[in-house]
């Protein structure tokens, strides 16, 4: 047993998390939370996102969020881009970090994105043209890589190949997710395994839902495939409106509590991570979904 | 990685389950359970427990129980016997095999059964001589393994100890229990490493709380040790009212949703069990403990 000694984790919570929260929270809380989670230590969060607050009203006033959070040097301040138009506000809110989403399911990308996975990858070629031009980094996301809703058990094949193409244009990390949750550990090893036969280990990162409590598991059984950076989602906000039954991000904290259980680096406090969850969850009115942090308000 | 082909589930959800909710239930529903969780393929049930309803008043009627549920042939009907006279009583009661308890934190045992580690286990040699004589098997608990909620980290030769003792008069198995869920996967695997050089591993359990989340990322460690008994409760029910934030055994669902995952044979049925459990909270008017259970309900 080799593990790693180190881990990033890259909280989703004020982006995939609140995006999936029913209803919007200011521009003030949003900030407040950014400004707790940069407090506890973590080194990427991702802020928010670009799209019409049409679509996403979760996610108006992301480019005011991004001028009043208190920036601390080494943290990267990530958002959603998900077309040229949304890149181009992201810049001008001196956005630095960009993420642009894949799915590996056909089915899925069509339902979720409306188009298929070639189409969806060939509109990022002019984001990625346009990063590089600003300087901006960007990161790739690719949904259902454990299953689909619509189709099921997906191919590891196929999520290598869709993450080989987000590689191969300029992501320099592709970050890869059990969008329903249904993955377990031996299903996640051999995704591993063979997505890293076309993009590096060190470029790989996992995202596992809890949908069906299997998070902690496969995100153990990735840690033993050299996998070092996890996203999750502070008191597990969030999941996905367009998935069925696929609710909740695995919490920050409980990935937090077994990281330091195994001895693993991350540079994060976990009393201070519990303390912002609890905050934005008074915010919302809603429960943690942590496990640890239910289990510390028992305590 | 190796992992076993196949696994025995424990089903503890009637006596560790139940006498951990705060309501007694009736005779008939207890018995509805266990034939249901029979139904559900389950090889072993533990249905009660033979102490005095003044102290444990959820327990009451376990000889009844016995009495009029439908023994399947091959499955091993257990009930909990912490003297001679419940385990007189279960003898009466047409029980088959009897479960002891010891704790491998001195402080749990004084708080838990007021006496110290080295008096619960003098207690238990009657009962074996006992056992013997009516050709009863013995199954013995150790608590505590990971983490005590009055002494913090518990060392894992400890552990080792207590189970040699139970091991040596004559418990066929010993089922280690991580009581406060505070334990991580690295801590069970070298549990498991440590205790395993004093009783064979074929012959320990796994039981794991749910507390901060670590169940199943533990039990999958556990498989990778060898491992290949487990202990669940369906629908999560129960936990331990005597270990402050305790709160809810892995559930049998998530548990077998994660063996299925990884084609480790167990011959129980999710539907079944899934079923069986949302009956029973319906008659406790609890929500379910199960992530699997949940998402089954809400697609």
């Amino acid at each position: 047993m080799s593990l790693p000694t180190h881990v990033r984790l890259v909280e989703v919570g004020p982006r995939d998390g609140l995006q999936n929260e029913a209803q919007p929270i200011s521009v003030d809380d949003k900030v407040r939370l950014v400004d707790r989670l940069t407090d506890a230590g973590l080194g990427y969060i991702e802020v928010g996102s670009f799209v019409s607050p049409k679509w996403v009203p979760q996610m108006a006033g992301s480019a005011e969020v991004f001028a009043r959070i208190q920036r601390k040097p080494g943290v990267t301040y990530g958002a959603l881009a998900p077309n040229l138009r949304g890149f181009e506000d992201a810049v001008a809110a001196g956005v630095k970090e960009v993420a642009v989403f894949a799915a590996a399911s056909e089915a899925f990308s069509q339902r979720n994105i409306n188009c298929s996975i070639s189409e969806s990858l060939a509109r990022f070629v002019p984001i990625m043209d346009a990063a590089r031009q600003h300087g901006v980094t960007v990161r790739g996301y690719v949904s259902c890589v454990l299953g689909c809703p619509y189709e099921g058990p997906v191919a590891a094949a196929q999520v290598a190949a869709v993450a080989r193409e987000l590689y191969a244009m300029g992501c320099y990390e592709v970050s890869l997710g059990d969008t329903i949750g249904t993955g377990t550990p031996g299903a996640t090893r051999t995704m591993f395994e063979v997505v890293s036969a076309s993009v590096p280990r060190e470029k790989l990162a996992g995202h596992f839902h809890d949908t069906y409590g299997q998070a902690l598991a496969n995100l153990y059984a990735s840690l033993l495939e050299g996998i070092q950076v996890f996203d999750s989602s502070i008191a597990g906000l969030g999941g996905c409106p367009y998935a069925k039954g696929a609710s909740g991000n695995v919490a920050t904290e409980d990935v937090l509590y077994m990281l330091n259980g195994l001895g693993i680096d991350t540079g994060v406090d976990l009393d201070r991570l519990i303390l912002a969850g609890q905050e934005i969850c008074g915010v919302l009115g809603r429960v943690t979904g942590s496990r640890v942090a239910k289990a510390r308000q028992a305590g």
